[in-house]
């Protein structure tokens, strides 16, 4: 039995405290206010999982030396804009070569970092890994066969890692490629509300997987010159996360997406999803990254032209359809 | 303008030719019956695509030779089991290096021959070519927005196709890979089976994007050690139009294995579904050439066991999902 620490008590990190209780794991879970820790203690469920009864040994607290201490590993799993916030108070009780592995997706806006670099930074005496792959929290409190990777520079911490996780409904694959993990991650909302907009103008399931299919690409061309794996990119925490997140209408920023397809305004689509929309800001970043690298990434360069700049969704498709002709993969060519 | 010959007027045969006619055309149609080819001229409309009106100066015919006689381009688009056998038939009037562009997917059962090598037999003198990409010909026919690939051995023709298909909804990309580009088309089938059997057993979008990415991770390890490149299965002919496969209520691979997943025998549910359903052959085809080039094949092995040997459909998910530990992408270790 190991001593398991999940930093934020949202949907996705109760579902995962879940998986490592019912692994035979003892679990703490930190939230960042004492009344969310405490009506989970009380309650003994999160809101937006109300038929996971959480047990009675799972901890909660709002005290992070308690989330911390003598932890075998500690889950992060924040929205990513507390990421760098979150990671400044864990600091003080991170011991040498703690496991830390990120289970939250995203890019800092400012600094253009990956989640995982932000922890590097913050807790550089840390072991930083990553979690990742195509898994809705609800499906996977309801213990629906799900597949994730583990991402960490050591083979041996992956396979620890891989080890506590795994179960019958939850299979762990390793990886060493942490930084393609996390840019298929964060990129991969812009795509879903391309394929959202996608359906908003009333195209088909061929317009769809033309976008995922094409997005992914992109995001591969962008992730290799930053140091990712192209297989990664073809891989669970890539072309899966991308699927199922473009697939489902849990997903807020392809409910977005469609408004915007109607003809709703970036702002007037925001307003009616009641909710920030990550595929928005990870737009800008996913663009600022393309020009940092010098990338051609059409299909995020028009996303960001339809929310930014009030260009009509419809006349976007259009440029996308008529662009140069190419060859599909420029690395496969004629002898 | 080009003389643009499509042999098999199905769906797909006849929303390409209505394609290529709106790019100005001019199309003849073969037919394998004459009554069909009749009714085509008479009515001008296909019965499975009854709202796309054919225009006046679009021939058909069951005449091979009316079908072939000076043609720019050749496109064949038949069920892939009559493919040798109309090859046959086209042999007598296909002129030295006339482009043959295969647009059916399949392998040949009993040779495990994909159906490029058969016309690569059948038509030693043409240019034998592919179209392939996610595409549904009803979608097609409706004019939206889908991405194909053509691929050819040699750039000239690769870009002759595209130039012939490319239009406003109707992008073009062009590739080397034409074994990569059947590899896919031909195994996609047995994963959309695989996607359904999950669907019909009630798990959710974790499970079917896990087959999805792992199925064409199988394909790809299968495509690559037969001389495909790992990029195509990554695109539009691979993941794709997988993607397209496993989306859609359309695809009767997908509705016999939803039946299957809800516990009927395969042979119930070829009956329900009242259709020869392609995957049941693929997987077949699909087991033979895993165990001809020893390459390890998961998924597509448990397919067939429940296909053939009554195998519950849950038990295999299980051993899925139970299967040794193991590294994403074995091309990426640790150093």
């Amino acid at each position: 039995m190991a001593q398991i620490g999940i930093i934020g008590g949202g949907t996705w990190g109760i579902a995962l405290a879940s998986l490592v209780h019912e692994n035979g794991h003892q679990v703490t879970v930190w939230s960042a206010f004492e009344k969310d820790a405490r009506y989970l203690r009380e309650n003994r469920v999160q809101k937006n999982l109300p038929d996971l009864i959480l047990p009675a040994d799972m901890e909660f607290t709002a005290d992070m030396e308690t989330a911390l201490k003598d932890k075998d590993l500690v889950v992060t799993v924040v929205p990513s804009i507390y990421i760098r916030e979150t990671a400044g108070k864990m600091a003080p009780f991170v011991r040498d070569g703690q496991i830390v592995v990120n289970a939250s997706k995203g890019i800092e806006a400012e600094t253009l970092d990956l989640l995982s670099e932000i922890l590097e930074e913050e807790l550089p005496n840390a072991d930083i890994a990553v979690l990742s792959g195509p898994s809705h929290a609800e499906e996977v409190s309801r213990s629906l066969p799900t597949t994730c990777v583990a991402g960490a520079k050591s083979r041996k911490t992956a396979e620890y890692i891989q080890s506590i996780f795994m179960s019958p409904v939850f299979r762990v694959y390793t990886s060493s490629d942490i930084t393609g993990i996390e840019i298929g991650g964060a990129l991969k909302n812009v795509i879903a509300l391309a394929a959202g907009i996608a359906d908003g103008l009333g195209y088909g399931d061929n317009t769809k997987a033309a976008l995922i299919t094409r997005g992914i690409s992109e995001i591969s061309r962008l992730g290799v010159t930053m140091g990712g794996k192209l297989e990664t990119f073809g891989g669970l925490t890539g072309i899966g996360d991308l699927i199922v997140t473009c697939a489902s209408m849990h997903s807020r920023n392809r409910r977005a997406g469609i408004l915007i397809g109607k003809g709703y305004s970036m702002e007037e689509a925001m307003v009616e999803v009641k909710m920030v929309v990550e595929g928005v800001y990870s737009a800008k970043a996913g663009l600022a990254l393309a020009k940092k690298y010098e990338i051609s990434m059409p299909i995020i360069t028009a996303v960001n032209e339809v929310l930014f700049d009030g260009r009509p969704a419809g006349e976007a498709v259009q440029d996308l359809m008529l662009r140069d002709r190419t060859v599909e993969s420029p690395a496969i060519g004629w002898e």
